[in-house]
């Protein structure tokens, strides 16, 4: 019974992207883990990028380079 | 403290039905599990068609007849 | 299709409460919105007492009374 | 590796108080769990007024007068 | 950005076979939507057979046969 | 009616730290977004580090020293 949701930002996504996107990640779990397809449901679910938030600031902000790209090497955490 | 996520395809759904299923849903873990309905967070999510998908294809494309619908009987998996 | 999470504070509920919550939600779904049961998951996610904050304390502190229950009327927000 | 959702009635918030928002819960988890920013998402999620229930009813009915604000003190359950 | 969140039933699925729903799940992502790798989370979250309903019925009473297992065609809705 | 859904890894967060950071939230909803704290719900989901995946691999593969760390600066994308 597994339910995937997928958190993206909008961004002109496609619906036959989407369409193999959830074909792709149904099969995975049908081989990897024998779940039937019949049970499987995945959920894309598209974020304004004003509405994501990464390393701090906006996906706007950060696209517009008002900010440094996030993605210096962190030595630890998680 | 109940928080209840319930997400259905963007059918078209009314403001009385979404309302009668929070007073209900409400209703129920009031009953059953003794929460306070001042307590308790109704939300329904609705997902275009597009984005959902079952059986490894698209809630669009299963509707438009393209593919059979999900339905078979697996004997075991979950 | 649809999903429901239903997130509650893990406090002792029993295998049977669990069963009747899942049994009247996904009627009301099917009654009022006319979603199919055999397309229904309902999944209860219970949550430590440390780990739900409420009113800006966790659900722990405030059972041991040592901060006021949540309650008061807003005025207005949301 | 924090993920963050913030989910809220839909109600004209801004940009700049979504960005405000972001950053400083991103800087709650770096000072208090010491987690890098570069890897902390946050993701704002904005609820229509009719899909959000609480005490039982929409917020669009709750707004309306229609039914009394919740908030009455509770004195057990959770 | 993408975050990923797949709940499935707690069954004894093992470390190498997250890592490879891990895996393939994030190439899958990154071929089709061109996501960085870097960008990309998964979380597998695991669900005791108590606390998922499907049908109606929790996966613990659907297993042990006390009830019809789930799946006959529906007609419609969704 | 703010709901606040926090996921980390779990790896030891003290009862301290975790009203801390639901303190603090539940602060930031309030001054920012004028969100009254009695309706503000927080909570913590605590993942296990074989079950959160970043950068195609898990948290506990990355540890262990096995794969790069995810950390290079993707030039676009997101």
């Amino acid at each position: 019974m597994p339910f995937v949701s997928i958190r993206i930002t909008r961004d002109g996504v496609t619906a036959e992207q989407k369409a193999q996107v959830i074909r792709e990640v149904t099969e995975t779990l049908e081989r990897v883990l024998h779940k039937p397809p019949e049970w499987t449901h995945v959920v894309i679910e598209e974020i304004d990028t004003d509405n994501w938030g990464f390393g701090g600031v906006t996906t706007t902000e950060m696209r517009a380079g008002r900010v440094p790209t996030p993605g210096a090497k962190p030595q630890s955490g998680g």
